[in-house]
């Protein structure tokens, strides 16, 4: 790339501008930002070949990705977004074309969440990338603890769908994943859905561009949430963990999208391995005993027991322990 | 490492943690925090043969080192700092010692900083990735924005201990490396001094633990701030082009420690280049026009001039146009 630092910087400061009566934006040594309500903080981090890989990722998708995945975190508090902060490595053979692609995106999904960049950093690196730090605020926040035996366990939507995604992608040609990245528009990829007879552009949708859970709704009946990033099984594992409690979960319950179970087919994978521990849905797993749930569209899978432990409930099979796996690093 | 990433996490919840009163720490999908005053926010990346190399760089001078690059900017501000957030990026091969030093470095600068940990995220990486987000607050901040034509430049210290310290530790037996890599409180490494006959663990601790500079003295009189992280000719420049101001330096007024002057006979480079476009030393340049500038520390290098540009002053050879070299990536 041609441009040097201060002129990158100088572009991003331009794209993205800060209203003044809120504080200073991108610029300064750090930005200065007024909150009307305590802050909630989170990050969350994307690196090439471990997150992501760019024979099917675009820079466009992944610029809304990284954003999604920090909001996401604020929602699963019951939060609003407000700003977002992101350290960029990216190796130096980036072209002008990509940079402008991961803006576009991260624009893009800073209007759908309706939040600010203010801030971050940019460095040179061997692979990309990308460190998010979300901020939002709310007057009390919806943690993981909060849970009692008795209590319904329910979801936001369907799961799997961004891992069945993933391992669709994976197996593409060179020609499909050029198309794939070249679309910003992913519903638009209908000639993938009828060469492979099922809702293969919902799958990928979920994976490349997910779009985080905006709890507005059901939250006043939330008694504890966490967000759906690593997998059903092992998010519901670390909420249960954090109220010393378990849970058992019906089998003949758990939404199973038609499109998941043949993407699972089609790679010979167990569709449970995707809905219960795929990971990087970015729903939400809701904690309620209010009887309004499911009117507010929450999708009730199980209940909260005393027992440590994370059950499925198989009519066929009997109350099977299970093992809360899903995207652990190390 | 034997740990997986739930122990891992677990581990750091219970060594950082965050009281009550000011809010919900580690262990959550985001941090919730109770700020008094608008926020200040702040994010800085490290990454592993970029920004160090890990054949003299400890973890805990890493850790150390990640909170103070980033304490620096809120700093910059006239900021108070208050809580930290890491992403980290870390090979499989990691030991637990290892780890442990990486949490020892940032447990100790957040005592010396009086901060929090609050919340990050952490995945496996081929490279070392440190990426480290600050949060501080203040009534009203210090801009780069604000300097006016007759102003004087100040700095907090002489520069150009780091990238000295750097020179001389790329050239260093392995044997000194492993030995300094050892070494906690790099104070204790007299032996060096007396082998080279000047303050090399001066220049070596700036650049492996630097420390930020805490304005709370001067702030007061300060009309504009920023830190030298990429150099002090490059971040003058940054801060003249927000003004739409230039500025002058006088040659004789820089502070030029003899340690300096010494490794850049050493490793054969002109002392002006540390100086001026070394980078790393984390201290404050300053604009103000306050009688009391000096008797609160200030040294006193330069002034704000109309025409835009750097220019540096030197009795021999009259005013001489600058470029603003220094740190930059692309």
């Amino acid at each position: 790339m041609k441009k040097n630092e201060i002129e990158i910087i100088e572009e991003i400061r331009k794209r993205f501008s800060f209203p003044k009566n809120l504080g200073t934006g991108i610029g300064d040594d750090s930005a200065f930002f007024r909150l009307e309500k305590p802050a909630l903080l989170t990050a969350d981090l994307m690196i090439e070949d471990v997150h992501f890989d760019l024979s099917y990722f675009s820079f466009y998708h992944l610029g809304f990705k990284i954003v999604s995945v920090n909001v996401s975190d604020i929602y699963a508090m019951g939060g609003k977004f407000l700003a977002f902060l992101l350290s960029l490595g990216l190796p130096q053979s980036i072209s002008e074309e990509q940079l402008n692609d991961l803006f576009d995106g991260i624009q893009e999904a800073l209007e759908h969440y309706k939040g600010h960049l203010i801030g971050g950093d940019i460095s040179k690196s061997e692979k990309v990338i990308l460190s998010g730090f979300a901020i939002g605020e709310c007057d009390k926040p919806i943690l993981r603890i909060g849970a009692e035996p008795g209590d319904k366990i329910f979801i936001t939507a369907p799961t799997g769908l961004s891992s069945a995604g993933l391992s669709l992608l994976r197996g593409f040609t060179e020609e499909e994943k050029r198309q794939i990245k070249e679309t910003k528009d992913l519903s638009k990829l209908n000639h993938l859905d009828e060469k492979f007879g099922f809702s293969v552009r919902k799958l990928i949708q979920r994976h490349l561009m997910p779009q985080a859970r905006n709890p507005h709704r059901f939250k006043r009946i939330a008694k504890a949430m966490i967000d759906i990033s690593d997998g059903l099984l092992i998010d519901l594992y670390r909420l249960c963990k954090e109220n010393a409690l378990g849970a058992e979960i019906y089998l003949a319950r758990l939404p199973i999208l038609s499109a998941v179970v043949k993407a699972a087919e089609y790679t010979n994978t167990d569709p449970l391995k995707f809905i219960l521990s795929g990971g990087e849905d970015y729903e939400l797993l809701v904690i309620s005993k209010d009887e309004r749930a499911e009117d507010l569209g929450l999708i009730p899978i199980g209940r909260i027991i005393k027992e440590e432990g994370i059950y499925l409930n198989d009519p066929g099979k009997g109350i099977i322990p299970l093992k809360p796996e899903g995207w652990q690093h190390f």
